[in-house]
């Protein structure tokens, strides 16, 4: 049977990141691109429900090109209904320009939010990202490796299976690909202070910057250890269950307080 | 020692719902509100790094009421470092018009985000919904009871102490609380199902509407099942590791992986 892959991402159609990824595995089966027609950035799993959204085919290239007015999650839900011709068999997303490492950053992100929208929907997904932010900055060599690497990965997923209980693999490169490493992190927490810088603007009033200070110290089987000390490859496997674990006191703690409400009234 | 403590939420400053949850909680220490000066929903954890923000004191009613231009997860951090006295002892996000029920939801829900995002900075937090999206629909009876039951929750936690291994708490109110029942649920994995309506505008090109049809058959200790089908109060603990259960065989599938990305160079 012939895999129907859908390639996607947040920063949209245009974005060399898109192209990357979509060169990464256009060998590979059927490949659809649907993405955002412009960027949307960190729009986590918003959906668009209170405007209607309209569907483009572009001529970019490949050949199943299309947009969508709305946001990844928008483009997941959109895809599956309207562009494929059945549910994809992989969602890839990505590969965004600037890395998608911690929990703060990873729920906020809409390139690993099409991952998660499409997890939930019972697809498998991987999401892509690179410190790299500028398009300048690429050169051949890695954009070549970095392919190489995504290639492997979906093969691995599509003849391995994807690895029990984990929803979706984030997949964070590094700056320099040369000595090419790889770790399997978990998420650090936080990734941004509260760093607020105070300005006075020429009216003299007061604005505010949150310049995202990024956290020191972090512990080492982080996927910000790992990208930014170690310079290695991140792949963090994400489960999505958000309950605690049971065995802590939370349920006894729980009880006292529904007992509470119970006795109020 | 006086506890601080912040309201906020995903709606704006002018939402009927935050002043519900302010004047659930006025009487307890000292009770700043900070929220978005315009709605913000389903922005999930958000955070606005590429334009400044301004903050605005208000006069509503009550004493220290600030607004801010940005995103619930920018009103976090702005708060804690500008505004309040000190870091909050525990942060309160809501009462959202509309449930915030599944992880789906979760996940893109500023009044869950403004949360989870307090959660991350080592903050004890709560987020409030209600299925009522219509601010005509409620009765002063049914107000009262969501005030009582926020001000046990919030004392319960300064008391006893949040409850361990969880992160955050997500309290669902349903339609009715002329009987008041609790649940401690686990949030279901999905709410919309991929419902997609094509429709044709007045020059004859296609448009689509996500209308969000809501999942049948949803588990029995979930959030939907317990504010929707059992018209209880859903108290729904979330830990956001995000990090699989070891023991499944997920690590072996990575190590090979790793050793086929280290074999390619």
């Amino acid at each position: 049977m012939i895999a129907v892959i859908l390639v996607t991402n947040d920063d949209g159609i245009h974005s060399i990141g898109l192209r990357f990824l979509y060169d990464a595995v256009k060998e590979l089966d059927e490949v659809y691109v649907v993405a955002p027609e412009s960027p949307r950035s960190a729009t986590g799993l918003s959906l668009t429900l209170h405007k209607p959204l309209r569907i483009y085919k572009v001529n970019l290239y490949g050949e199943k090109f299309y947009s969508v007015s709305g946001t990844p999650s928008d483009v997941i839900h959109l895809a599956i209904t309207k562009i494929l011709p059945r549910k994809p068999d992989i969602v890839l997303s990505g590969i965004n320009l600037g890395d998608n490492t911690s929990i703060q950053v990873i729920l906020s992100s809409g390139t690993c939010g099409a991952a998660i929208q499409a997890s939930l929907l019972g697809i498998r997904a991987l999401a892509f990202s690179t410190v790299i932010d500028d398009p300048e900055d690429f050169t051949p060599a890695y954009v070549e490796k970095m392919k190489r690497i995504i290639e492997i990965m979906v093969k691995h997923v599509f003849e391995k299976g994807f690895p029990r209980g984990v929803d979706v693999l984030n997949i964070n490169f590094p700056r320099s690909l040369e000595k090419v490493k790889t770790r399997i992190t978990r998420p650090a927490r936080i990734r941004f202070k509260e760093a607020v810088e105070e300005r006075i603007d020429p009216r003299g009033k007061k604005y505010y910057w949150i310049h995202g200070d990024t956290v020191e110290n972090v512990e080492k089987d982080t996927d910000i250890y790992a990208v930014f000390v170690e310079n290695a490859i991140s792949i963090t496997p994400i489960a999505l269950n958000l309950y605690p674990i049971v065995g802590f006191d939370w349920v006894q703690n729980l009880r006292d307080l529904e007992r509470k409400i119970f006795e109020l009234f």
